[in-house]
């Protein structure tokens, strides 16, 4: 029994640097965990209650593949409050996640042998995703003076049918400004291809906010995720904005690949579209780390890194230090017990001479980390 | 800002028959539901409790990508059970509902214009997936003399790349016994073809034992779920049954797919396989609306009907009433208020002359719902 050409997946290198990880700890080693990509915190409070209370009345059978209507409507209102965007609650799509949320939006818009540019470095999973439909991956070597997001030059003769854009991007944590923005949605249609914006660490932002690509245009697929901000990354929940026109065209495809997303989950996020205050809070230890980063890692010795705008990753580039980033990642482990992620997850060329570092845990650990790459530095 | 080519799926004919029924109750008339696929029982209470309990204490962050260790090993021993059949945990895949195993297993098993045969009638999804995914449908007319299932002459010059078969089927209820099945696993096989078992009405079966494609092959994908026996519809949970030797390849897929299966669902999941007592009551009632079923409609005048051997659906050929079953359907809605399943959702072709009645609501409104049947065919 074979297995399908398309099913000829990557493995995340990071998996490896987790395995090894847990391997060390159950070996009776204390790991810094710098390599995760969720939240140490859990669902808001009262997400959390909001569950508790629905499990003991609702059946929690299917809903409706687009959403709870209630919850369409809380998300559009968030339009209003983060971004003073108007948004009609019919243009909201409810998903599994954003991981849901790409399916859809490439099944949505593109046919097989289709063309569709992501950034280098970006998140492994656009490009895996878009093979495993089909459809063709376009690396676009982003440049550090774009703070490693796509221009439109980038795009000329690229003979794409979409361009897939992270603000804030992962692993970089840089965002695009409006200007930036708008440069790119107009090159992008000027093409006419189609423009997706991952928005899913949107509300994680530092010195400004972050712009949602509904600022400029209507004409776009905007995806984002309970995952980070809401913190509530196992609940697999998260949504879309689409064009009006294009609406019920999910609706089908999502009534088939998904029926809908979890029921609970739905409840749950719900409840924590109204959990500011304890979401904040999480923000507060995130904005605390951030800072012991950007001052821990240059004293450390890793000087190149990205500005990070927003998420909790810090990206640098360790090109004067090795030319082997998994092995490097292997070597921190195993000479101090931090786990960080070689850059070859996010980049298949240039990965090899950079490290993701996050800081999506609690402050302790963020610093006790500093202080172990520190000494990894020095002895080297 | 077009769709593409492969978005254009059709739509569930049955959306239309609940939208009226909807507009019907808001005008103040009461409805007989059989045309829902899903129980009216919520998860069981044991599985509502492990979640109110594990919200309070667990961050249900992430799991890893084949899903909970407990909870495959669970499901494993749960093949013991049933089937008596020694299954290795490590070939179980927990999955986003049937509906991401269906993405999972097309991904891993076929390419880019494979051709992948279903049975006729059949859940209307399998094709609008396959069709999503650049993949080739190939419908099986299925005969009643065979029960509505694809028989190894079927296959015949089909130059098929896989055979996805569901044993009870929907909708008709009707299974493969063991011969039928080794015979078309055989025929399947011999043409170099996979073979996808659907088995999700597995546990709802009356008179014998559905059989597994375990019994008889270890080089099947079989998909299960936890939204009919064990009442979990809205918790979006399920499972495969892999090769050995496809278990990276889509751990592969599903980490970048999915990331994993809602965490929240794999602990109700994992207390709902402990919940036999509960389980098992529901089944007597579903036993008790089959029996008024199949004793109610052909008094009422449907007594063209498959043999419901499992799943809470009956098959019935109208064709002596109607050449159109949407219209026909819309008819009983009207006259009497019973909601039901217009046959096109299932077979495109012979669905025109049948309807599905689904009994898998409470005793009273089954009983209702004949006594208006009947009404409505006296009425004729």
């Amino acid at each position: 029994m074979r297995n399908s050409t398309r099913s000829n997946v990557d493995p995340f290198i990071v998996m490896d640097v987790m395995e090894a990880a847990r391997q060390a700890e159950e070996a009776g080693r204390h790991i810094i965990h710098m390599e995760v990509g969720q939240p140490s915190t859990g669902a808001p409070l009262g997400a959390r209650l909001a569950v508790a209370e629905t499990v003991e009345s609702d059946s929690l059978g299917y809903t409706v593949a687009l959403g709870l209507p209630a919850l369409r409507q809380r998300i559009a209102q968030l339009y209003g409050e983060w971004y003073d965007v108007d948004l009609d609650p019919n243009r909201v799509v409810v998903t599994s996640g954003s991981s849901a949320a790409f399916l859809l939006a490439f099944t949505s818009l593109f046919d097989t042998g289709d063309r569709v540019g992501i950034g280098a470095p970006g998140y492994p999973s656009y490009r895996q995703i878009l093979s495993a439909l089909g459809m063709q991956p376009v690396d676009i070597q982003t440049a550090p003076e774009n703070r490693f997001q796509p221009v439109p030059k980038d795009l000329v003769d690229l003979n794409l049918a979409g361009l897939m854009v992270a603000s804030p991007g992962n692993p970089t944590g840089t965002m695009l400004d409006l200007p930036a923005m708008r440069a790119l949605i107009e090159a992008t249609h000027a093409q006419g291809a189609s423009f997706i914006s991952d928005e899913i660490y949107h509300g994680i932002e530092y010195e400004s906010k972050a712009v949602t690509a509904l600022q400029v245009t209507n004409s776009a697929y905007i995806i984002n995720s309970f995952s980070k901000f809401f913190s509530m990354t196992g609940w697999r929940i998260g949504w879309m904005v689409v064009p009006e026109d294009h609406v019920r065209v999910l609706e089908r495809i999502a009534q088939n690949m998904f029926i809908c997303a979890p029921h609970a989950s739905q409840v749950a996020a719900l409840a924590a579209l109204d959990s500011e205050e304890e979401l904040r809070e999480n923000l507060s230890v995130y904005k605390r780390n951030r800072e012991l980063m950007l001052k821990g890692l240059p004293e450390a010795g890793f000087t190149k890194i990205a500005p990070p705008d927003g998420a909790f990753y810090v990206y640098a580039d360790v090109s004067e230090l090795t030319s082997d980033s998994r092995a490097f990642a292997r070597e921190i482990l195993d000479q101090v017990g931090v786990a960080v992620t070689p850059g070859l997850d996010f980049d298949p060329i240039r990965g090899a001479t950079t490290l993701r570092f996050s800081y999506a845990r609690g402050t302790d650990d963020i610093q006790e980390g500093l202080d172990r790459l520190k000494s990894f530095m020095k002895a080297r």
